[in-house]
């Protein structure tokens, strides 16, 4: 399949593939933008630079308020950019959907890193759905790959489902923890430590250093515990100091042996498949569900119907062909 | 609403509000069947019957092969209906879905509880997918409560998604374990200690006294760092010899505690609207994705989509919105 686009499309599918920022900021906000029109450039654009991409590691980053998020991802951003590398950070921040302003509004933070010529930091807009941040941010990563930036990482804070989102769009999960946080386990408790590859305890320094020994021992407990997503690799715990710029090495290598591990056993390959079909039945079951939404009609039924079913007058799967009956406009047939 | 039932239906209806075995036997056996017209005539006689379910205590108990679950829900039952109140006991067996033969096969179990006059014990039929065994078990467990039954006992095996849908239509769910298993810790493993409201420590007895003492002392632990479902309610951890039918008067004093608090405390009411939402939203999106399953033309559609996707050929918006259009057999329109 050969896709032809027009004129500013065309020159802005070859800005992206020359590596051009101003170029790949351009796609990254047609991507992003809700309108229809751009929307079907946006797809058209980014489906004509597939057979560029895919060649990155693409790395997740989460990590609570207050554990030191920007400043280690400065520091690590800017060690793999110092190795050779060029480094794409795209920042998830869920709050500014749900607050309808972002926490993330500082505008220094990666100062140093978004004025390397080697790396490209992008914040995203703040999204109505996490379905539609999970497109695209999909997407974004797909323009960083074809812009030539050979590690994606994507970053986001750990609020509600955001984690998870982003651990199905990743090569490989990091979660960054800290001592002082009061509540020390938090990761543990949201259920996020099944996703991830690799934990970094950051802060050991200073005051912190005993307490950040002693978290880096009981997650390396807690994982001990927990699956692993991979049979092939065990996650790890790295110590860090984002702030003495100590230990970071050691959190780039090991993201190295994991997705060199990935890739050997053909884990990797396995976890972007199922990445891919995952989003095609998301979307198909998104695409739908979104039809039915914006059916004023079927919305107003619907919301009568919850009511019934609660107040036990009515039962789910009566009250449900019902809104199905209203969004397809006809009686259901009954099943063969 | 009213709904008027047919000669034979409304002798079942009315078997089933007497209470009588048989009758309840013969209504969950119609809800469980997949001919169109015994569905149809099921939805009707749940539907009659809603007025007069609720009133049960719904308790859902889990646990790993081996862990003596059988010995464990036969002396709790006993107690149970020696206490004066009717219990139901619904087993579904996941696995006769996945191997096609059940690994609950053996017919004496729970021998004694069965031939009990308070007591009705029912194994599930295999289904073929998970979904119908949620429908069916909910609406099962309402026919019990119309047969007056005030404790229903949904008993699953852990396996896979099992326990987080039978967690998702009771009051209170409760995890039974067992020192000796080898991987002593897999509830947590498995992310369904998150689901728990109860842990019980089946097999405090003999040799395993020690084992059982410090694995009771591990989950106790292990709760700790767990969120809990219900701000009221904190997890508990009860050990009991279901062989020695000591210990089970606790269990069943920390249901009744569980299932107090949660009441008093309105999270019960909370707990059974957002089941019954969640039910109905299923239904929606489960109808709708059956029917599109069952559409021959969409299915082939789709297989090769998938292929295109993975294949990173074509990007899955595009590939969704194809399936969709297959679907509903026309152009999508443009999002407004």
């Amino acid at each position: 399949m050969t896709i032809h686009l027009e004129g500013n499309d065309e020159q802005l599918r070859q800005a992206i593939l020359a590596g051009d920022r101003g170029g790949l900021a351009r796609g990254i906000t047609l991507v992003e933008s809700e309108r229809a029109d751009h929307q079907e450039r946006a797809e058209k654009l980014v489906t004509a630079l597939l057979p560029r991409t895919g060649q990155a590691t693409r790395l997740g980053i989460s990590g609570a308020p207050g554990v030191g998020k920007s400043t280690f991802v400065e520091a690590f951003g800017m060690h793999i950019v110092n190795a050779g590398h060029r480094v794409a950070v795209l920042a998830i921040d869920p709050s500014s959907r749900l607050s309808g302003g972002s926490i993330l509004g500082d505008k220094t933070r990666m100062d140093e890193l978004s004025r390397h010529p080697a790396a490209f930091v992008r914040p995203s807009a703040a999204g109505h759905t996490l379905g539609g941040v999970a497109r695209r941010t999909r997407e974004a990563i797909l323009l960083c790959e074809a812009a030539g930036y050979n590690v994606v990482i994507v970053e986001t804070v750990g609020v509600g489902q955001s984690e998870a989102t982003v651990a199905n769009m990743v090569d490989v999960f990091l979660l960054l923890i800290a001592p002082g946080g009061g509540d020390e386990l938090q990761g543990i408790k949201r259920g996020i430590v099944e996703l991830v590859d690799l934990i970094v305890v950051n802060k050991c320094d200073g005051d912190l250093l005993p307490a950040a020994g002693r978290i880096a021992a009981d997650y390396q407990g807690a994982l001990g515990l927990l699956r692993s997503l991979s049979v092939h690799w065990k996650p790890e715990v790295v110590q860090c100091s984002a702030l003495e710029h100590r230990g970071i090495d050691q959190v780039w290598e090991a993201v190295g042996r994991c997705a060199d591990t990935l890739r050997r056993t053909g884990d990797l390959a396995d976890r972007r498949g199922r990445q891919l079909t995952d989003w095609l039945w998301q979307e198909v079951t998104g695409g739908i569900m979104d039809a039915l939404r914006r059916d004023a009609k079927t919305g107003a039924v619907a919301k009568t119907l919850e009511q019934e079913v609660i107040s036990q007058r009515l039962l789910p799967p009566a009250a449900a062909r019902q809104v199905r009956e209203s969004f397809f406009r006809r009686p259901e047939r009954t099943e063969e």
